[in-house]
């Protein structure tokens, strides 16, 4: 059976925790997933892929601060759309060339997530992002550009980050675009590091800095674009209960009303696994389709169903 | 009658020659340009759109420069994704906010340009990017990264800048998705500053350190995407003969052949206004359609043949 898949790629599918983020390291760890997800095109599949940006956004934050003087720094908003260029244009060449020679078109598109500017998450911003400060520096940011500065565990002695809102998001406004495209046969790369928040006014939109979670923001694209199957990839091949003591257990499968109940009962940390959980749980529900949360090394089995968490109904 | 239109926005349409770059400046710009264009949409044209990239990138490199000691460089290929993507949401919300509440949807494409790596171009790198040098900078960057090095007018006093290879576009490897979309009602942004330059080896692409002319790249998009117009849009209203003497003056309209004795007559430099002729003399004797230069801001009167050069078969 032919399945619309959504696949949403965690952040070390692009950049591991102990790289720097050269092109060669991102590249290769792209033309791996790459190779992956070219035999579920090549199965037929029409497949939507989404992505982390958070060490490419802070690299650029970086490179702002250090040429602050002669470079006129760009909201975070614009850093995201230039993410969602640079990863796009890796996945999609890295994609491409897997598919050689069947010649399946591969595209990026720079995609917006519509917020509710009253989403309470704008009271309380907790997202961090960027480098790290001195308290000083922190003390100098927050009265020079209003920053809201945070102690963030667990890196409490590097510093301060700035924290940013993590609104959930409602709409992705070029899903329409996305189903055009996956219909006419081709692999879409959308909605990369959530999508850029914006929110709608009067009909009108407007960047606002903040960091939409990727998860929640890849079961919006799946629910708007019709998608079968939500495939959330990190760096885990089975959700567990009674994580890190010695009841440990892997999860093969969950109907979403046990989902709930794990989670009420806080086996899924609200960092890590709450997100995907959540977002599985909604995308289950609301859509009829099922969910799948896995390693990034093993796409393809995970969605055969040979390892994996599935969620269903 | 209904066109498809390919519309090239130059430079100044995003960031004027006096501004620096902050996102306030090239929102305002932006908008500008998008208050003309949602009437040729509103007409009912179909259109895409591509654009410049020149300030947004040497501002990336600039940036890369001063953190090079935190974050790694990325090659000129990625910076030229990065800054598709930022300008191309740029210009995708801006035409979305003028086009309200008619709803027709504005998509941004991360575009590639396959080009020849035997152009000639490779042996001779003629297009400076990024920031000023002293001669011993310049040295130790030769020497370092292997860069060729130029002191180059009209800046000579400025310094040394890096000079890129030029190379031709043969072919957009997203156009088939651009015909999609169109076809389905989008206005698309692609192949923005010329396209990233990719080469193709057995099959494969890869991204190359050049800058491909945006003009040319339009010319190549246009006649993938079947345009029946093609508008090259810059700082002068007209293309004239006799430049800069008392004999100078405007060209209304002109054939290809008119076009190629004033090329050959030496009327049109290198630098400004040769690739736009060139560009319109390709696609009008390629495609049999129209090509018009004239200013970013009178884009509705030159499509109507108001004001602008007109060049026909």
């Amino acid at each position: 059976m032919v399945s619309t898949i959504v696949i949403a790629l965690g952040g070390n599918a692009i950049l591991q925790a102990d790289q720097k983020g050269s092109f060669q390291d991102q590249m290769e760890n792209i033309t791996r997933i790459a190779t992956q997800i070219a035999q579920l095109v090549r199965a037929g599949h029409r497949i939507v892929l989404t992505h982390g940006n958070g060490p490419q956004v802070g690299s650029l934050l970086i490179q702002q601060d250090e040429a602050s003087d002669h470079v006129p720094a760009q909201p975070l908003d614009v850093l995201g759309a230039m993410s969602q260029g640079q990863i796009g244009y890796m996945l999609q060449q890295a994609l491409g060339n897997s598919l050689f020679p069947d010649g399946v078109p591969v595209v990026t598109l720079i995609t917006q997530q519509i917020v509710d500017p009253d989403d309470e998450a704008f009271d309380h911003p907790t997202k961090p992002v960027g480098p790290f400060y001195t308290a000083r520096e922190a003390r100098r940011l927050s009265v020079l550009k209003g920053w809201p500065m945070e102690h963030i565990a667990p890196h409490r002695e590097r510093g301060y980050r700035r924290v940013v809102p993590s609104p959930r998001p409602l709409r992705s406004v070029e899903a329409p675009a996305v189903a055009t495209l996956i219909a006419s046969g081709a692999v879409v790369i959308a909605s990369g590091g959530g999508g850029i928040p914006v929110r709608e006014r009067d009909g009108r939109l407007e960047g606002i800095e903040a960091v939409i979670d990727k998860d929640l923001s890849a079961q919006q694209l799946a629910e708007q674009a019709g998608a079968d199957v939500l495939m959330l990839m990190t760096d885990i091949e089975r959700v567990k209960v009674h994580y890190g003591t010695d009841r440990e257990e892997d999860i093969v499968s969950m109907s979403i009303d046990e989902a709930r109940l794990y989670m009420a009962e806080g086996h899924f940390p609200e960092g890590t696994m709450g997100p995907k959980v959540s977002a599985s749980i909604s995308f289950v529900e609301r859509s009829g389709g099922v969910a799948v949360i896995s390693s990034i090394e093993t796409i393809c089995e995970a969605f055969e169903g040979i390892t994996g968490t599935r969620i269903t109904k």
